[in-house]
C-alpha cells in the first residue's frame, strides 16, 4: 500500500467543472492520495479476474483514472462497481466483441458485442484517427455497446495527430424533452478537443442536460435545494427537490434531469432537448443501435449504448501551426477579458480538468467511501488492493 | 399589387421556435399577405440593382423569403436594409469573388470574396453536399464572408440527397462568455438536418445563446421585462431590462446576450460557451479567418463572418430506409408520450416552422412595417414593389 493513502485531506467533489458557482454546498468528505499506478495495476486486476483481456483491462482503467485525474470524481473509479456488476448479470460481456460492420475510406459503422464501453471506444476512435490522418475526415457510428466513461477521452485522443476530435454518445434515459412528463433521453454528452499553442488544448465535454445526475445525488446528500432548471418532479414540472427527481425517475414514475436551459421553451430548454436529439441521430439512429427509452431499455439485458466518432485533419484546411497559434490566441483574449462583477477570473473549456490533472499525475485524490467500496469489489474478486 | 396586399390580419411576431411559452407580449401588430413570387421577384430586382448577379442575387432573396415562410420574421425580408446597406457601404462586395484555397475529396476551403453570405453558402455547401455522396462524408470552412441568413437553409440542401446536413456561423459578438463583463461571441447558430419518413424531417437551428438580439428588442418594444438568464447589464451582471441590453451592448459598454444556460455555471451557462467556442473554432479558427469580438470588429470594413457546412452520407453507415423509419419513429414516441402538467403537446425541432412553411407556400405574412420599409427600400433603388 503506498504511504500517501494514510495523507487524507478533505476536498470537495463539486470542484469539477460545473461547479466554481458559490452556492455549493459544503464538503467536509475526506478523501485519500492514492498511488495513480497502484490504482491501475488494482482496476486492471479486477476486470482481468472477470474475463477482460489484459488489454481491454488496461484501457478501460485508464480511461476511469484520467477521469478522477481530471477531478470528475462522478465518472471516475467511484463507477467500478456499476461496470463489474454489468458483468457480472451480463449487461456487459468480457469478451470485447469488436466488429467493423461497414467501412469506407473515410467512415466505420461498428458493433460492440456488448462489450465494455471503453475499449470499444478506444478501438473506434483510433480507427477515426487513422483514417482522418489518410483522408482528413473520418467517422464512426458504434452500437450495441456500454457506458463509455468521459466522452472527452476519446476527442482527445486525436490532438497529438493535429485533428480535431469529437466524441458523443447516448445513456440512460434520464431527461425529460421540452413540455413532456418521462425521461425519454439520455443525458447524451458531447465532447470535442482541439489543439493549441498554449499551455492546454481547447476540450468541451458536457452532458446536454443541465447538470447530470451526480450532481442531483450530491445536492441531495447535502439537503440543498436544486435549482428549478435542474429536474421536473412526477408531474414533469420544475422541482427543486433533488430527492424526489432522483426517486421518480429511476422507478420511472416520471420526471427527470431537465435538457440544458431548463424546462419550457421561455429560457431556451428546447435547444438543450435538440442537442440531445442530435446525439440520439449521430449514435443510436445512424448506427441503426437503440435511441432514446430504448437504451438499456429491458433490466438485465444489454445496455445498447450507442457511439458517435469523428476527427478533422486541420491541415487540410489551413497550417496546424496557424490554427494552434489563433486558438491560442482566442484562449489568451477571454483570460485577459475584463469580467463581470464580483468575478476575478474566467475558464475556458477543460481548463480546470488540465490543471487538475496536472496536479494529479502520479497520485490521485480519491474519496474513502471509495476507496472503501473498490476495496471491497476487489475482495470479492480476489484482487488485493496494494495501491 | 397583389389583391392579397390588403388582407391585412393581426399576427405574432413571436410566433417562431423559441416562442409558446405564455409569458410572450401580446402583439397587435398588423401584418400583410404577400405573394411569394412577387416578393422573391421584388427583392431579387434590389440586390441586381446594386450590382449583385441575377442568379446571386436570387439564392439571396430565396434565402430570406425562406426564414418568412417559416415563420422566423427575424431573419426574412426584414433584414432587407442591413444588406442593401452592408453593399452600400461597402461592407459586402455586390460581386461573389468566391474562391476556393484549398481543395482535397473531403474538404475545402473557401474565401468569400467579402460578398453576400448568402450565394457564398450556397455555393459552399452544394460542393459538399457533391462530394459527400461521392466520398461519404465532407466538410467546408468558409472565411470573408457576411451573414448567411437562417443557418437551417444549408443544412436542409442535403436532405433531398439523403444526407445529414451541418451548418454553423459566427457572427456579431453580442455574447458574453461566462465570468467576462464584455460581449466577445457571436449568437453563433449550429443548424443539423436529418430526413425522416415521416411527415417532416429533423431540422435543428438554433442560436449558441438563450435568446437571438431580436427577441430582447421585441420584449423591449413591450416594455416586457426579460428573464434573467438572457442577458447581462454593463457590469456583467444578469438584467431583466431589455432596453439596457440593447443599448449597453451596441455602445459597447459591456453586457450582451448570455449562453446557452444563462450567467455562470450553475445553470450550464459555460455549456452555452462551450458551444459558441465549438462554432468559433470550426468556422473562424479553422478557415484562417476572423473570430470573437474580431468578427465586424472594424465599422464600414469587411465583416470577416466565417461559416462551417458539413453533409454525411446516411448510407455509409445503414440503409437510408432504415434511418428514416427510425427517426420518424423516435418522434412518433416523441409526439405520442405523456405530456407535462399543464401542456397538451409537444414539439420536435422543425416542426413549428414546417407547418408554417406549409401555410405559406405562395403567400407570406409580412409584418406592414416590414412592407413599408422594403417599398421605401425599392423606391430607392428603382425598383417597384409590384408584389
Amino acid at each position: 500500500m503506498d504511504g500517501d493513502r494514510f495523507e487524507t485531506r478533505p476536498t470537495n467533489p463539486m470542484n469539477s467543472t460545473n461547479s466554481t458557482n458559490s452556492t455549493n454546498p459544503t464538503n467536509s468528505m475526506n478523501s485519500t492520495k492514492v498511488s495513480v499506478q497502484g490504482l491501475a495495476r488494482f482496476v486492471t486486476a479486477c476486470f482481468t479476474s472477470l474475463g477482460v483481456s489484459e488489454e481491454d483491462a488496461r484501457i478501460t482503467a485508464d480511461v476511469l483514472i484520467e477521469a478522477d485525474r481530471r477531478g470528475i470524481a462522478s465518472h471516475g473509479v467511484a463507477r467500478l462497481k456499476r461496470y463489474t456488476d454489468g458483468i457480472a448479470t451480463g449487461v456487459i460481456l468480457p469478451e470485447t466483441r469488436y466488429k467493423v460492420l461497414r467501412e469506407t475510406a473515410n467512415t466505420l459503422l461498428v458493433t460492440g458485442g456488448n462489450g465494455l464501453g471503453q475499449p470499444v471506444s478506444h478501438r473506434a476512435m483510433r480507427s477515426v484517427i487513422d483514417k482522418a490522418k489518410e483522408k482528413d475526415v473520418a467517422l464512426a457510428a458504434v452500437r450495441d455497446s456500454n457506458h463509455y466513461g468521459i466522452a472527452g477521452y476519446y476527442a482527445m485522443m486525436a490532438l497529438t495527430d493535429g485533428l480535431i476530435g469529437l466524441s458523443a454518445s447516448n445513456a440512460f434515459p434520464l431527461v425529460v424533452p421540452t413540455f413532456s412528463k418521462d425521461a425519454l433521453l439520455g443525458t447524451n454528452p458531447i465532447a470535442v478537443a482541439a489543439p493549441t499553442s498554449g499551455a492546454m488544448p481547447f476540450v468541451l465535454d458536457m452532458a446536454t442536460s443541465t447538470v447530470t445526475r451526480g450532481k442531483l445525488e450530491e445536492y441531495n446528500r447535502h439537503g440543498m435545494p436544486i435549482p428549478p432548471v435542474w429536474g421536473t418532479d412526477a408531474h414533469g414540472s420544475p422541482t427543486t427537490d433533488a430527492a424526489a427527481v432522483l426517486k421518480d425517475v429511476v422507478a420511472r414514475r416520471g420526471g427527470g434531469l431537465l435538457p440544458l436551459g431548463g424546462a419550457g421553451e421561455e429560457t431556451g430548454g428546447h435547444k438543450g432537448f435538440g442537442l440531445a436529439m442530435l446525439v440520439e441521430i449521430l449514435t443510436g439512429i445512424l448506427s441503426g443501435g437503440a435511441f432514446g427509452p430504448h437504451v438499456y431499455g429491458r433490466p438485465n439485458a444489454p445496455a445498447n449504448v450507442c457511439h458517435f466518432f469523428a476527427a478533422i485533419r486541420i491541415e487540410a484546411f489551413i497550417p496546424l501551426d496557424e490554427f494552434t497559434a489563433a486558438l491560442a490566441a482566442f484562449v489568451e483574449l477571454l483570460h485577459g477579458s475584463e469580467k463581470a462583477k464580483g468575478y476575478d477570473r474566467s475558464y475556458v473549456h477543460g481548463e480546470k480538468e488540465f490543471q487538475r490533472a496536472k496536479e494529479q499525475q502520479e497520485h490521485v485524490q480519491i474519496a474513502d467511501k471509495v476507496v472503501s467500496e473498490i476495496e471491497r469489489i476487489g475482495k470479492g474478486l480476489g484482487v488485493t488492493a496494494d495501491f
